[in-house]
């Protein structure tokens, strides 16, 4: 079995389908206790500091301030216009840590919070913190560039998170009213406006909001913003000559900046600002789901095809510039120059994660796994109180975490992410428990009439042997589905001892294994994680001649902390052997890579900048560390893509 | 004899002397008549179609409209506050043309010129174009930025190229009258202004007029201008306190920008805008010679053995930014974002000329020839009516020359560098000749108490070997200094016919050779011009992994016309023969090389965008032409720095 290509996607030629079969739920993050020595430390330091750290940010920055006594003077940082969201994503990390991790504290604090942002309301139901105390006279006026809809969106999932974590129905309520009214403002009925955000957001957000309270108006107003969107006569046009501006004056040049440039069923390319082109894609896939629409569906492979074969970075970031923060042609993937926003690799992650409940197909499984253990996890220091804006696959030593940013939308995103990491790792279906990611952790599934418990036992990422342990009350026949990872090559599978021939097994990068289980069985994966070296397709300009180094699920990259020259200088052998070893006192526990290079030495070269005679090389051992890790020891130099000497 | 590495640039630790001995002045440009391949068509192009071009853009742009009317609307291109600098560049172009080749049609509209621009003097002798019709209310408040003594000194630079080529004094009495007046107004006495423009340009000038004239005290605002310069309380601190502005809001951020942030005698890296900054060291060499100041000169060559050392490109050209227009940090030479502006290169040639006068070293004469050749020469199109204003080493396919510019400096700039070309090659003293260019011509010269005729014959720069011949009326004694060149490796020199042993002789780069000449004497140089693999200094990011390929004083690249693949993807084995062939159907006659190369291809990849499979290559014949030339043909990708295969 060798599946060396990857990120694996399929052209989609073939005429796509409604995948009924293979769809699934994901189990929620309630019912999964993460016990693993990888992310369970970092779950309890994001519990324990993160949040807390995230609510000092709002208070050492004003937040709760501005909104009372606004200021317009260059004294403070001017607040961006959706500050407001920063709260909602906070509410929502919150709530994730609270379902399974009361805190009295947090709780408190999160009480507080909604109490403060429920005093905005307007007797119209109308929640907007901006647009109530510093603008009450632009509501509505500039959909395209003010983000009013996104900040109803993001608060709408904090509301559900906050419900379904507490059962208080304090947020929910308001944001139910709010939803009502929205209702009321937008739409194609006579007398509403037929805009939609210029940032979207909120169409995934009502579709959480319909499941939770079952109100399908709600289902059909994100329905309505995601297939209005791009419409002509263009909304955004309309709505600058309504506020006297040029629409040609729009700063983004482009609607392809927020995916607006054309209906979604003609969108066939990633294009435009890359956390809005996720989300969007999200909202897609959703509704591809509620509304069983194959066109929208497909939609989503194409847009996916064109991601994966074009404009993906091998971190799982995406969005090569800081211009638009996001895309811009086809195999333009600069590494030190790249954006690679947090919020986008988050996105990424949101989007794979709904395809895998349409289809049980591997490569969603491959992509949200590649984000969320390199370019989404790099957002975040070990110490849970610092965090990358951009994710760059090259550093001159400039680019540092920081503990809050003037636009601060990506330390709550990744707060809401991890504090729900639980959900993305099992799925489960009427017949099947699906295994998308190897977690060390505890299960409680309802499947065949009776409570299942699974446990997964593994060191990964650090080690791909995987073990897990079924407790039922009685035998059942069901199916358990275990994901062959993308980037793993040889796989051996038993089960209670009994090897598995795994090759015909496995359809789409799952293997199914349909038989009456009982207590006890227990099933051992072994998926071979060998250092393997990653080529760039040719295209991709700034990778060409280099070599990236991947373990399992980890990019790797080279850190000045461990190797003090010029990171440029280093060449890498195509022959030279690598080594992987398990470092517990480095990075918090990390396994190196580790091997001979060359480096070209400037020693001989005096005071001349150019020379007939080559430079010469002295070696060097290469010390490289998972890319996630990057920049929590002394400032430096990093580098993914190494020069490699053929 | 092995003079690989280059350019040539001995770190200053020797104590510096003023040389005397080997002083020398340019042979005019009206004593030498080109008569090659190379440069005399292209100089026949330029007085025919280059001078006539610039002279329609200034029509087509409304450069004199402007001035009787000036606009402020948006509805054509707002001018900058110097484009009259573009008259004079044009005007001192215009008069080293009709020095040596008289055309009444483009004396008429000299003449015409001239009168326009003479029509705006003021009866205090003020000569501005702009701050007389345009903002007269601003004269003298904004030193720093609004270039009014740049656009004197260009002024000043064209009239006395004309005084000298016409031996008309209407604008050379103008120019006396306004510096007269600029002595008046600038100065460190009571009452007057203690400031100095923002860009360098006046301070060269005027030692230009001293010489023309013999009114020393030209030279001695010169002098002011160039010693006050950076010296605290800072004039642009005190001058924009004037105007109402905080000086610390200097959009440039830092005074390095226009060098002065320290006195001249304090300045040891050369930093800033590029073009200022050559314009500057050209100034301070000027006044070095003039004032045998042992203390700019030690200053230039600090600065000279910095921008060697470490910011100079291969091309000659120099200013790695377009944020500034110049300098950044040391080894910081990008390729595809250099800016090099075509009028840096050109400044870097009249410092390079100066300090040759100052001493016979070979590694003036090395970088004036490299910037000549490459980086100027870039600057113009082989039709004579494109110019680059930035002359990158790398492109992608989207940079090319234009008929003009908004900021339009460099087009007469390369104007009037070309149209005095004789002026470069040849040096006089009381004693000696000294050949620094090898151009097949004729020059007059006066020295042993006779009129000298040297005749140089040469294929140059296609070929190596040159032969020059005297004619003099009676045998003389007196010295013959051939430059050897720093590209060079193995040169062999024979006068009449007799071999002269050439490795204990040379000193400095130049041959001297000192004898009783007499008419019909034969000299024999031969440069061995082989192909040269440059390699780049490590610490010069880009370049790492990459060679260059020179011949003679000529750089190459590839360009798409002859490499129709993504230039990025050829690889060079560090093995592969490489050879050169004249090919007169190319790009107006040039040498091209080939050699075998590899390219990676693309067509094994499919859809994906990683694999660990390294990609695949196939041969390639590669085509380099000479940098100079590149984007004459149809648009496409350019490279300088191949990758090489070790």
């Amino acid at each position: 079995m060798d599946l060396s290509s990857f990120p694996r996607s399929e052209h989609p030629s073939v005429a796509p389908r409604f995948y009924r079969e293979s769809r699934s739920v994901p189990l929620p993050h309630t019912a999964v206790n993460i016990e693993d020595a990888f992310w369970a430390p970092r779950l309890r330091t994001l519990r324990e500091r993160t949040l807390f750290h995230i609510y000092e940010q709002f208070r050492l920055n004003e937040y709760f301030e501005f909104y009372r006594r606004p200021w317009k003077d260059g004294t403070r940082p001017i607040p961006y216009v959706f500050w407001e969201s920063d709260f909602s994503k906070w509410l929502e990390a919150a709530s994730y840590s609270l379902a399974t991790h009361p805190n009295p504290e947090l709780e408190r604090l999160v009480d507080e919070v909604i109490d403060y942002i429920g005093s905005f309301q307007q007797p119209d139901g109308y929640l907007n913190l901006w647009f109530t105390a510093v603008e009450p006279q632009k509501r509505w006026t500039n959909l395209r560039d003010w983000h009013e809809l996104y900040c109803a969106g993001h608060l709408i999932e904090a509301a559900v998170a906050h419900f379904q974590a507490t059962g208080k129905r304090t947020l929910l309520e308001r944001v139910c009213r709010y939803a009502d009214y929205i209702d009321s403002v937008f739409g194609r009925e006579e007398g509403k406006k037929r805009g939609y955000c210029g940032h979207q957001e909120i169409e995934l957000a009502l579709i959480k909001l319909y499941h939770a309270t079952g109100e399908k108006r709600y289902l059909h107003v994100s329905q309505y913003f995601v297939e209005e969107r791009g419409s002509q006569p263009h909304y955004f046009d309309a709505e600058a000559r309504a506020r006297g501006d040029d629409p040609a004056a729009f700063w983004a040049k482009t609607y392809e900046y927020n995916q607006s440039h054309v209906p979604v069923r003609e969108q066939h390319e990633v294009v435009g600002h890359a956390v809005r082109a996720m989300y969007f894609a999200s909202a897609i896939a959703d509704l591809a789901r509620e509304l069983h629409d194959d066109t929208l569906l497909r939609t989503c492979e194409l847009l996916w095809h064109h991601l994966l074969s074009k404009r993906l970075y091998l971190t799982g970031g995406l969005g090569s510039s800081d211009d638009n923060e996001g895309m811009t042609a086809d195999y333009d993937l600069p590494n030190d120059t790249a954006y690679a926003e947090t919020c986008a690799a988050i996105g990424l992650v949101l989007w794979a994660h709904r395809l895998l409940q349409l289809e049980r197909e591997g490569g969603y499984a491959d992509v949200l796994e590649r984000a969320l253990y390199n370019g989404v996890l790099s957002g975040l220091s070990l110490d849970g109180e610092a965090f990358f804006y951009e994710n760059p696959l090259e550093s001159r030593g400039t680019h540092h975490r920081q503990p809050w940013f003037r636009c601060a939308c990506c330390p709550p995103n990744i707060a809401r992410l991890l504090a729900s990491l639980g959900q993305y790792i099992y799925g489960v279906s009427e017949t099947d428990i699906i295994i998308h990611l190897y977690i060390q952790s505890t299960a409680t599934i309802a499947i065949a009439n009776q409570r299942v418990t699974l446990h997964q036992f593994t060191n990964y990422p650090w080690d791909g042997k995987i073990h897990v342990n079924l407790e039922l009350a009685e035998p059942a026949l069901f199916a358990i589905n275990l994901r062959i990872p993308g980037w793993c090559r040889t796989a051996s599978l038993s089960i209670n001892g009994e090897k598995i021939a795994l090759e015909q097994q496995i359809n789409k990068g799952y293997v199914r294994i349909e038989r009456q289980w009982q207590a006890g069985d227990t099933i051992l994966l072994d998926l071979a994680m060998p250092i393997e070296r990653i080529y760039a397709h040719p295209s991709i300009r700034d990778d060409v001649g280099s070599v990236a180094l991947q373990r399992g699920p980890l990019v790797y990259c080279l850190e000045t902390a461990d190797n003090a020259i010029p990171l440029n200088l280093i060449q890498l052998s195509a022959s030279a052997p690598l080594h992987s070893q398990f470092d517990a006192t480095t990075l918090g526990g990390v396994t190196l890579l580790t091997g001979p290079a060359h480096v070209q030495t400037t020693a001989d070269w005096g005071e001349t900048l150019y020379r007939t005679t080559p430079p010469t090389s002295q070696e060097h051992t290469l010390v490289a560390i998972p890319y996630y890790a990057w920049d929590n020891r002394q400032p430096g130099e990093m580098r993914v893509w190494i020069r490699e000497r053929p």
